[in-house]
């Protein structure tokens, strides 16, 4: 393409600007903020009846959710993957009125919550995909009290679902092991909500360094930040809601997941309750500390299932006035990936998102959604590419996109492309990306996967999925293509085993042989909890039921209660040292043991007495 | 001051450019390269005679090095904190021919070193500070090698030391447990180098993915990706010798932590090999992947105590043309702080260095480095501060540069400043900076701290210290003020007790009750390993201690090697379940079985059958 047709092209939204101040979207022009951009951004489903779709939901929501159900059905279908059955693990105990007093007396009677509508609402998930039975909701308002409780039930074997936001999408937040009404003895599983503890502990205006308990929604930290002038180093579409030790225990991505990277580099420090009641003290605000493991990063992403997380510390990146965004075509999949590396190389610092969509997204957009255009003329275009740019200098920045964007048409990677030129603009490019979710649930069935592959790779799942189910269903492919992460959705009027079957285990299996994950930023939870040999290879799987066996105890962990002979393992039980004269020969052996007669029931646990029991009847034998 | 006197000290070294070409330092300009300053930019420490401090040292050094000594003296002292006695456990097995002829079966004649040359120059770590008495240096070539070796090493309890580039500070990477004489028996630990495994497996050139085995040099991955367009993210000065598995094991920081963050951050993947041979494949290539615990993140920072890293792949980012260097002096450390400040908020995405130095830093660099001159004009100037700008834009970052100090000097936050005009004054520049340590050891001793403290405290016990010590020695502060990084040398005529007795252990108790780190980024090894406590709860370390226990055994952990009685303990020893009849209940136990026979000398040991025994024994009770 020549400059002046790629000029002609790129200006179609407006002139291209210099220094035309009421354009762009900077924090300072006519009030608009990042935040209203941001705020657009929502949650990628469609809203449910039960829950607000925007603004922070705080202890205040647990009263007006009435239309949650009365936690009774048995709700086991997993729409958008195999169906999953669940089985509770008869070895927890039942909960009894003397195990409510206990709790009302370290919590008080507000922090007791057994009203049967209050609790319904912590029983069902976000999208009301999983439901629980548990009659019991508890709110700590410290480290203490979250220890006692979970000392508490760890000695009386109560089994126990930590729960934040409650805006996960793949059933880790509700106590669903505890549903199954065909058991005979009422069964019960603790919540234990984070909610209550929502306090900012500290911010070092010099560094950006954030403390905070857990249960802080995403949306007020990051109010809190950008008033002192850094912004958080994670934003998602559940922020009014999501609580950021959900965030730290999910390991959410998002949509600065490619300027600033994971949680992993972000997250200085945590405080963590294991399921024995010990606090974890791991809360520093330092950038560097190279003093043994940084055992903080295992609580990072797994889920709850190795403590539980109560306060962060966080690094915060400076805010930057500067955001521009950009709307674009490409004719083919090559293009896509040769733009994304020319934007790493010439946008460089400033580049904030690089996100892809099929012409199958676009067009089932713009037939679902209602007020949302194509910024492009309906042409052949097979691909589109949305860029935002965050960075210090308003003017100086836009020219540096603009320039890149001729530049990448003239090379012929761009087929045709706007640049908002004000927030309304901006924000109509979002919804188009966003609303893909929300348009293709408004079909009828929809299967999603959220896959991590090798960029080169990542488009063939989508074709090959397409000729697979042929006229069936649509395939939809789009997603973070700077991060390597493909959302594949598809989408069909009913839901139909025949079509399933045409999708799983292929795509699982496919994502497996390409070294993809599985889950790219969603987490296992209950849906993909089987699915975890797809994308980690055994002795990884072995060494992870290994460190959750010997680190936390499987309270936490829902593979763990499917069928397990071992409960209550706790951290740091000493081992006994015996020593033996066995066939003539001195032998010395360590002993670990742990009683686990509660794994059966019917039999009769005797505390503190099992270990010298059993070190009784090895050394008789010396 | 007035931004006309401003102007008039910022363009002391040349005037103020906006567009002149010559100046600058670009990959494009006169044939430099960003390489070129950073190839200034060398280890911290004096030249040591046995290695050369510059390139990469791969197999050819060994053969060379024939004055580092016949490792025979017990090296009991380690300059720079408080004397580290050293003790054997004679848990271990002592090397017969028979091992030796297992080795070469398996890694050929070439593969297995008993030359007492090349074993000695690997028996001695960088500074000649820690010395070990190995006899034997095993090169594996390949990732089965290296799981045949700790496999044999396992089952024979044969103590083993992972060895990479050899350029650490604590004494980690030597076989430093073997050297006490006084012990009957004859004592050997197997060194095990990666130097042979230094292929590039493969290089994602889209998403800057590089692949890559343990023994790759960094300086040779370095120039490899720069081809690519891509840099490694993180630069060291060793990094002409250090090799990635070690950078990687030791969670290495250097210098461009403050722009890239962590390893935690940008390490994709890793394979890994257990102390029982297990290996563990970890080495995705994803950017994200939220399928079960991120494991890697244990290996990272853990210094070969739970395992050896045998493959790495890590995100590199774009290389980017443009790089500046300033020099500034501040009046106190106030104005550091908010300088600081200002620079994250201004210079944003392109500050790349903010490294600082007090007076006394300066002072000694232009009395013992030859052909170093301070930029700046002897003055009363108690804090220097260089600053570096990486970006994608030469005249842009320029400009912006030279406004944000002329906007720093106006608010008084800056006193007086340059900005390199050409390569040679940026290396000055960074030669000041990175020659004190090599400054401070010409004086005579040097008590070496590597502390993180939060920023605002960060200066404090530089003046407490000052205070303590008197006119016994010039103690001196400077470091990586962006990461909070403090480099601590109090330097003296001679090594003296007493003074020590001044420093330790109340540097240490300091930063504690800061809840500092006693080491920031050179790791514990053999120098710190029993100062852990003073930068990690109680909990923590037990935690820490139970993980190493379950997951590698202890080979790998000096800690772990003193006078502890369990030895050989592997992952995933599957436990007994027993059901008992102890005084007429029906009890289930869980029992943990290992045999420690060999932790005891004198005692017999029969592989296979402990379990069994231990089980009849049990079961016959019930």
């Amino acid at each position: 393409m020549s400059r002046r047709a790629a000029e002609r092209l790129l200006r179609r939204l407006g002139p291209l600007a210099v220094e035309q101040p009421a354009r762009g979207i900077t924090h300072t022009q006519n009030g608009y903020s990042n935040n209203i951009v941001n705020s657009r951004r929502r949650f990628h489903c469609v809203p449910s009846p039960q829950y607000p779709q925007h603004g922070p939901r705080t202890t205040g929501a647990y009263d007006v959710q009435k239309s949650a159900g009365k936690a009774s059905e048995v709700q086991k279908r997993a729409f958008g993957t195999a169906a999953t059955h669940v089985l509770r693990n008869p070895a927890y105990a039942v909960l009894n009125s003397d195990d409510v007093s206990y709790f009302k007396s370290i919590l008080g009677d507000s922090g007791v919550v057994q009203d049967e509508d209050r609790v319904a609402v912590a029983n069902v998930d976000w999208m009301g995909k999983y439901r629980g039975a548990s009659q019991l909701l508890l709110l700590p308002k410290s480290t203490t009290e979250v220890s006692k409780i979970l000392s508490y039930c760890n000695s009386r074997r109560l089994a126990v679902v930590p729960q934040g936001g409650n805006t996960g999408l793949v059933g880790g937040s509700v106590p669903v092991y505890d549903e199954i009404r065909s058991v005979s003895i009422p069964c019960l599983q603790v919540i234990v909500s984070l909610a209550g503890m929502d306090k900012i502990i500290s911010f070092d205006n010099v560094n950006g360094i954030l403390t905070c308990e857990a249960g802080c929604v995403l949306e007020n930290l990051s109010t809190f930040v950008e008033n002192e002038g850094f912004i958080m180093p994670l934003d998602l579409g559940a922020k009014g809601s999501c609580h950021i030790g959900g965030n730290v225990s999910t390991n959410a991505g998002g949509l600065r997941f490619i300027r600033y990277g994971s949680l992993h580099g972000n997250v200085l420090g945590l405080e963590v309750v294991l399921a024995n009641g010990t606090v974890l003290d791991m809360l520093t605000t330092l950038r560097k500390d190279n003093t043994g493991y940084d055992l903080k990063h295992l609580f990072i992403g797994s889920e709850g299932s190795l403590g539980v997380v109560t306060k962060i510390s966080i690094l915060t990146p400076a805010k930057l006035p500067s955001t521009n965004v950009a709307f674009l075509s490409c004719n083919d999949y090559i293009s896509c990936q040769k733009l994304l590396l020319a934007a790493r190389r010439n946008l460089g610092e400033i580049l904030s998102a690089f996100e892809f969509m099929d012409h199958h997204c676009i067009d089932l957009a713009m037939r679902h959604l209602e007020g949302v255009q194509n910024p492009l003329p309906a042409s052949p275009y097979k691909f589109y590419v949305l860029i935002e740019t965050t960075g210090s200098d308003e003017s100086y920045d836009k020219s540096k996109l603009e320039a890149f964007l001729l530049r990448s048409m003239e090379d012929g990677l761009v087929a045709d492309g706007v640049i908002a030129q004000d927030i309304s603009q901006a924000s109509n490019f979002w919804r188009i990306r966003e609303g893909i979710s929300e348009a293709s649930v408004k079909v009828g069935a929809v299967y999603k996967y959220d896959l991590s592959i090798p960029v080169e790779k990542l488009y063939d799942i989508v074709e090959e999925m397409r000729s697979r189910v042929g006229d069936n269903a649509d395939v939809l492919g789009y997603g973070h293509l700077g991060d390597g992460n493909l959302h594949l959705n598809i989408v069909s009027s009913k839901y139909d085993d025949n079509l399933l079957a045409q999708i799983e285990p292929f795509v699982y299996e496919w994502t497996s042989a390409q070294r993809g994950s599985v889950s790219a930023e969603h987490g296992l939870g209950l849906m993909k909890a089987e699915k975890i040999h797809y994308s980690k290879s055994s002795e990884a799987v072995s060494a992870i039921d290994g460190l959750h066996q010997e680190t936390a105890g499987p309270q936490f962990n829902p593979k763990s209660l499917q069928g397990s002979t071992s409960v209550c393992t706790v951290l740091k039980v000493p081992p006994i040292i015996l020593q033996l004269n066995v066939k003539g020969m001195d032998l010395l052996y360590q002993v670990q043991i742990s009683d686990v007669s509660k794994a059966f029931p019917g039999s009769v646990r005797k505390d503190g007495t099992d270990r010298r029991e059993l070190e009784e009847i090895v050394r008789s034998r010396s």
